[in-house]
């Protein structure tokens, strides 16, 4: 089969490797239909995530139709069409009974990270009952995709994370894939002010149709100075889905007094934090991987469609041109790109 | 009257002041019986707090009897025996219709800091109905100075905040008061271990009196190699109870995925925060300053005899001695002290 393949910082290459087999009795062999490219892809690209090494398949998101089954699987059988998450999880271990299926001792972010993942024809899931969900007929599958990761995350570490309540003055940093699922999933509750800061107009316009009530263009306005002068004393909430210093220091700035700092952003460097001022403020910092655990309530939402992700999907290419995916989805800002879709139907 | 007057950095004195009046419908003059000193009086002496000038009259907490109230005040009347908190609260702002009193848009913690405060014969207390509470006939009134500030920080902003539950490993960094509040009330929710880590022995001898199950010396012991060792991935919870960046850094080195880090120190600086390691492991930080919301619970407990802070009171002098209580407890480690009381019976 083909797959996008890593050889080390900056070198990837589409090319043929061996077809996935069942290794163990819990796992599937899923034929990927639709798959993506995470920021998370390029992170690993630029050799920012050493674990991830020469001859890995790159990819955690996808959805496909089952090809083969372990005996021990269940809840699926070849010909199901099923969403892969890019969460796996045993479902035995104490982190999967307490749902923090994120650190799952036997499983977590491994797709394409600590084995091959979904950027392939095929694809080899682990404890496949636990990590796969059945896809309702007449689902709009590319709405789907971003089911496997960014809306989760942007759900429970941004707004879960962050608590955000009727009535709140919500800021999210990041107007990128995962800022914008936040955004979207944030409507659940109903905030009064919802703000969307970035650096690229495209995608602040962009966040004005999926529901921002403003949006702060931080090259060209102060976002500290806005919100002082805009609120009563900052924001209930700040969402940080950058994951730079910059955006971090642009939440702790913003945040009231009693106010949640929800990190979302994967960050290659610490941070200074403002404690000396900070800790007379009685303010929550969570930071989180996602553990998918929402994942069947915000499939409902997008059967539904009380949630419209597919919204999000700027450009489609097929797996023959999964190179060029990589070369617009790399340039986001000019190709003015959110999400890829790449099909193999 | 007299006072212990601060006078700018390093500068203080007992001196004769004028006996404080109702300025407003709302106050109660209360005649302070016992007080005692805070961690943060030193810390206001050494120049950290700017905000309190020459002249402020420190301290903020207490018991006393009341001499006078103003006519708007309904809970209590000349010769009533209360506790004063270390926040005052108007009772009808923002902040105090959630419960956050630390953040009271007229009041909060004023007492010795923005306002004259209880180490003094006579003390003006604003918002009388919502700042002071009964003390119950026979009780302990040195314990019940314990309420006024210690035990509601360490209990609210410690294990409150820290979300301590059975089951928990619990690691409290800094054996001083606060500390020692945390090590109390932690108990309440019969955490599975408690370990205390302090550089003093004494004070690590003394949390093995007050239900510690165990002690890590940091000036002998490694603590996050302790901490690894003896556990599977960390500490549920880590309570930060000093304010240097050293010791946030020991908390956030030993806080396992989905645990909690819960600073309750007063920081002075800036700290780094290692969230190039965190963003990954679902933790939650927290800060704040005591609300008291739960201190006539904590009240009920002392009068009840499940929590004795008395314990904690290890030198006691009269108001002609309050420069030499100061001197004491500005050399707790030579002295061997914790808490002081200065009583005025």
């Amino acid at each position: 089969m083909n797959a996008m393949v890593y050889h080390g910082p900056g070198q990837k290459a589409w090319e043929s490797v061996d077809t996935p087999k069942v290794l163990h009795p819990t796992d599937a062999i899923i034929r990927v239909t639709k798959t993506t490219i995470c920021g998370t892809d390029l992170h690993i690209l630029k050799g920012d995530v050493p674990a991830v090494t020469d001859g890995r398949i790159l990819g955690h998101e996808g959805v496909g139709i089952v090809e083969a089954v372990g005996d021990a699987v269940s809840n699926f059988k070849p010909g199901d069409r099923v969403l892969i998450s890019c969460i796996t999880s045993c479902g035995k271990c104490e982190y999967c009974k307490k749902q923090m299926y994120s650190h799952c001792e036997d499983g977590g972010w491994i797709l394409g990270h600590l084995i091959n993942g979904t950027q392939a024809e095929y694809v080899r899931i682990p404890h496949a009952d636990n990590s796969l969900y059945p896809i309702p007929a007449g689902s709009d599958e590319e709405a789907l995709v971003m089911l496997s990761d960014i809306l989760p995350t942007g759900f429970e570490i941004g707004v879960l994370y962050g608590a955000v309540k009727p009535g709140d003055t919500v800021a999210i940093v990041g107007a990128g894939p995962v800022g914008m699922a936040s955004l979207l999933t944030a409507q659940f509750y109903s905030p009064a002010r919802l703000i969307m800061v970035d650096v690229d107009d495209a995608r602040l316009d962009m966040a004005m149709k999926f529901g921002a009530t403003e949006v702060i263009n931080s090259t060209k306005t102060d976002v500290a100075a806005h919100i002082k002068a805009t609120t009563k004393d900052g924001v209930d909430v700040a969402i940080e889905a950058v994951g730079i210093p910059q955006t971090f220091d642009v939440c702790q700035n913003i945040i009231r007094p009693g106010g949640h700092l929800a990190n979302v952003g994967v960050h290659g460097t610490s941070v200074d934090l403002q404690i000396q001022k900070l800790w007379i403020q009685n303010v929550t910092i969570t930071t989180g991987l996602v553990n998918t655990n929402t994942t069947p309530m915000l499939l409902k939402n997008v059967t539904s469609g009380r949630l419209q992700p597919e919204g999000l999907i700027t450009h489609r290419f097929t797996f023959n041109d999964f190179p060029k995916a990589y070369e617009v989805f790399g340039n986001a800002a000019k190709e003015k790109a959110m999400k890829v879709i790449i099909s193999n139907d």
